[in-house]
């Protein structure tokens, strides 16, 4: 290991706790960050600094807030009928930019994973349940990653309201849009084969 | 785009200023960044807004330093008889990481690149002339990329010294260690071919 000075080694241990960056990578972006002007590392510095005073998280649902009224949970403005439970606050961004959802939202703070130390407790499903109650829910749409962690939770999520009369469903699984057959993986295409639409 | 709440939009702009990082990438480190410990964020905001306070360039060599004393311009230390110019201060890094080379170094402050703007004049040649004459060096390692903008400049250093009877020579062009032939591109091949060794 080469000897960086003191501030530029710590700022590379720090990158490397982004996703996907490894030792030469945060190098790298350290390095970057080191030519910028002084004035925009400061930027940077003073964003960071308030990051977690700008932003809130709402009580009810988990979203980020700037504010302290969270618009997703207005029941002026959303249809209560229906709720979309997510792990985390970021996939809820993609969700409105489809612009045809408008019930609610619930995030769990994550996906069981022993690996990673997410159990049950840990998530927000308590919650979800008293929220249910409280508006009369009549559909739950999980939207979690499809990976086994998403699988997992979903059908815990499923065998807690199985017994109610509430309806449960998950994102199909299936080939993207624009995709072409041959670059598609074998587990896809079977979930693609087994979910197949009337036409 | 998705309405992300103003900090967290305005450090995605941040992230992506990184090399190799867009939209996608930067909006995942920002969420990642917001889910850890504040204290970390907090810690990250002051090494960012510390680093060129505590960090200084060398006004003789151009290299990275903590204190205000250059170890790589000690001359009881260093071989005053080489000097190893490079770019950027972080190609300094792999060099010492040999520990084979004892020389001095110059950091020419970029490669010459008309399409970034980097003309001769914003390089440290001058510096270098000086520090040539001062020691009375008589060689020249040019450590550049090898990529047009290392070549152009090599070039440009050869010339300023053609004259003079210093040695300059280029890092060598070839296979890496541990490669195989079929997977070598055409241009290293020719370079490894045309600067093949005696054995």
């Amino acid at each position: 290991m080469p000897k960086y000075p003191k501030a530029l080694a710590s700022l590379i241990q720090y990158l490397k706790k982004l996703p996907g960056v490894g030792q030469k990578t945060a190098e790298r972006f350290a390095f970057q960050i080191f030519s910028w002007r002084e004035e925009d590392a400061k930027n940077l510095s003073s964003l960071l600094g308030n990051l977690h005073d700008s932003i809130s998280i709402c009580n009810e649902c988990g979203c980020l807030m700037e504010e302290n009224i969270c618009r997703l949970c207005d029941i002026n403005l959303r249809n209560t009928d229906v709720i979309c439970v997510v792990s985390s606050p970021k996939d809820i961004y993609p969700v409105e930019e489809m612009r045809s959802f408008t019930g609610l939202y619930h995030v769990l703070g994550g996906l069981l994973s022993p690996i990673e130390g997410i159990q049950i407790e840990k998530l927000r499903i308590k919650a979800l349940e008293e929220r249910i109650q409280k508006y009369a829910i009549q559909e739950i749409i999980l939207a979690f990653d499809s990976t086994i962690e998403g699988d997992a939770t979903a059908l815990y999520v499923k065998k807690i309201f199985q017994e109610s009369p509430i309806h449960i469903s998950r994102l199909a699984l299936g080939l993207p849009m624009g995709s072409s057959l041959d670059y598609i993986d074998g587990g896809t295409l079977m979930k693609a084969f087994a979910g197949r639409q009337p036409l």
